[in-house]
């Protein structure tokens, strides 16, 4: 009969096996990103940070990344749009300031659970396209079921070197990630299990180029996009008031997969 | 800023809004199921099943499963490949017979998120092939990222009516699913939360016929599967000594949303 | 060493064997269409006939099919959204009222690529949803890498019977599709082979419903669609002024394979 | 009404119009490959190449690439597993040795239209994974609606350099590709249509590995691929008797779209 060791740690179904627990179990995969962020309303993007934290900046972070060559997929990539908004918490034990995932959408299942089940953060599937180039212009397309729902462009007007670029080697290097694992009751309403979790991400940039970036969210109906239909008119409905940046990136990262930890 | 409703269900994202808890809230969906049984090693079986259950036949259940018109998914539709044994538990309050779900594959992520996060069944992403039908053979392939790992056929041979109906239409009208609801500690081995689950399943069955069937697994290395090659292999290893029952049904199914209970 | 048998029809690749013609041979696979028809602007439309036909109505025929248990596909299945147009051809030997091909887009490239070499018909390739049913309501989505193109929504009012479904039988009975065959030279502009095709197309039409129809067309950029963009944007330049018929229908289809015929 | 352009070159829908025949318009691409030929039996081989050519030597290539930043898609991508055998011609008019091409699989319908149509190479449909990366190690799989049937796996073990890698180079720089065009007759068998087609293809590699390949060819029955388990069985039946080469290389491609001639 089946029973999990002490010293492992598993995801469902764990009765087949898990790994043991090693604190210094490394990520390694390699990076292309495409990061934009826009000035927004203040007022309707608080309504969707929890009141245990504060908004910095009304902004609203979009970045696309293909990650390849990961090694806990043993070679294996996968897509991800990451939308977040820079914050600050102030709890008992813990204070720092971070970037509060709003959503994540991946499309491969995989890194979707342990990320939701081991670190909080709320991933969801979408079809996310790879970048197609006609350089120096960039696109992709987010879609659930064929229905697209946004649209990301970038022309790229300048390589960014010396002091920029160690500037924005800076900016990927150190960023705290933070999500709301939620893990609701069975049988009632309210939380089985409600944390903040902060999940230190590093990127290592090599290359990158500044340009032109814009996009385009595009409402849905319950009947395109059943279960997110919610989140993208949410998102739709904060205005696009400026972009601040739009940034295309190669690089590496590196981190530690069990390097999160709740936040109080 | 956003505060959880204290009589609302979420689910990650849970920021961007939930629904109301509403115990009578029903799923209805059509199904399509290809059910197969196998005899089995217990002793091999057992390795797989958790110490709290007792085994109660070395038997395996594979079933394909096409639901559509889904309420909760506003029209939307996935398939299933469920695996799962004959157990009874006998805990300190409670004392039952159900089906232990080894795993449960779906093509589709969104049911996935919510089988796991609000009732433990430990469903995980492959690609399943809606039946190829060329009466009376009916075939269907499961698969990760092209690699084939479970092949269903099925000669249907004779509808079932009268008796026969009536007996299958029982078994599958009350289906005592049981699951684990396992989510890991933050930067430690072990559980922050453990529990079993019960989720009574109904199908509501119309038709069916008995047949011939035969399936097959097939090995995977972690280049091809790297989540779930452990799983596959271990199912593999199960030898198929004699299909116990081979039955394609129609039906439909009518549950409880919040119907799911722990089970202690 | 490779030669082809006189009495074979064959498609490329050609030397890994064909199949021996059989006028008598059939097509046979259920089906499920939900088919509209819009008045458009005769002259706008007229640019996309090719002047050999004549426009007998300015009417837009959309319809989704969805094709199972195919026989020649061993069971398989594949989805429709199929264009056209009532035409009228006057040739020097043939005389003969039809529905002109616009384009047809399939989601499986085996039908497609007989359609085209075999029978003329303009196939490409979409993704195209299967219905989500959630009754009355019917909606389906066509796209391609994820960019919305076609949007077809339904809402069931009346199931059709009596002698109107007589008249929906008939009208589907027997349907002259005709397609233009057309394979350029190599190396130089013009065509190698062009050709008018005939392929009487007959479906066995067994329930159907009427009901309120919408449909609508988003244009595409080259980079979201580079091979298709200047056909989804033609199709977009044409005004809806108002739907003609909107219909949903169950039957099946058997047709003679090698029916089709050369019009001149 | 439509009339095509005398000088334009046209594929199927013609009628929302072509482009002006450009002798001198380019294909630009960027190319990842890994090829490997293997000996065979020269008798079964013979039996798939037409009786016009003779086989030099018995070999099969297989060659995976991924094709990125394609200038005619407007920067999409896609993958392709090519097959061939080294042949020599000898016509009333041309004498020329080259690589006469078994089949092609690509993961996207548009380029496979435009390939049978306007050069004769046989191009079919199948689902064709990027490289899975864990250096030293590459893999992939080639598979149809689930079915596996081709695993190719690399282990790289030497980067190629100076005059090893100029003769690398030369080999890519010219490639004879040669494909029959074959279009059918309509309503008879035989071919309205029979063309050996010359397409010169070439490849500017700019670094590449040798290592250790190995391939695995799966049989299929018609359920599981119906169009093609006909070409992948016979590819089967061939012994891989000892693998010539196996090189990985990266580079780009730029090609006369309109540089395919008729042999004869």
């Amino acid at each position: 009969m089946f029973r999990p060791e002490k010293d492992f740690t598993y995801l469902m179904p764990i009765h087949f096996g898990g790994g043991k627990f090693d604190p210094e179990s490394k990520i390694y995969q390699k990076v292309t990103s495409l990061a934009m962020s826009y000035e927004t309303d203040r007022k309707i993007l608080e309504n969707f940070i929890p009141e245990e934290f504060e908004l910095l900046v009304p902004e609203v972070q979009v970045a696309f990344s293909k990650f390849t060559e990961i090694n806990w997929m043993h070679g294996g990539q996968y897509n991800v749009i990451n939308v977040s908004a820079p914050v600050s918490f102030t709890g008992k034990k813990d204070q720092l300031e971070g970037d509060y995932t709003l959503v994540t959408w991946e499309n491969n299942t995989q890194p979707i659970l342990g990320g939701r089940e081991q670190t909080g953060i709320p991933k969801i599937y979408a079809d996310i396209a790879d970048l197609h180039i006609l350089k120096p212009h960039y696109a992709t397309t987010t879609s659930y079921e064929g229905n697209t729902f946004l649209n990301m462009n970038f022309e790229a007007t300048n390589a960014i070197t010396g002091n920029d670029l160690e500037q924005l080697k800076s900016q990927f290097k150190t960023m705290n990630t933070i999500g709301w694992r939620y893990i609701p009751k069975v049988g009632a309403p309210g939380a089985e299990l409600s944390q903040f979790i902060l999940y230190p991400q590093s990127i290592k940039a090599e290359t990158a180029q500044i340009g032109k970036g814009s996009l385009k969210w595009t409402e849905q109906t319950p009947m395109q996009n059943p279960s997110q239909y919610h989140i993208i008119n949410s998102l739709a409905s904060l205005p696009i008031k400026k972009i601040n940046q739009a940034v295309l990136m190669d690089g590496s990262a590196e981190l530690h997969a069990m390097g999160a930890k709740i936040i109080k």
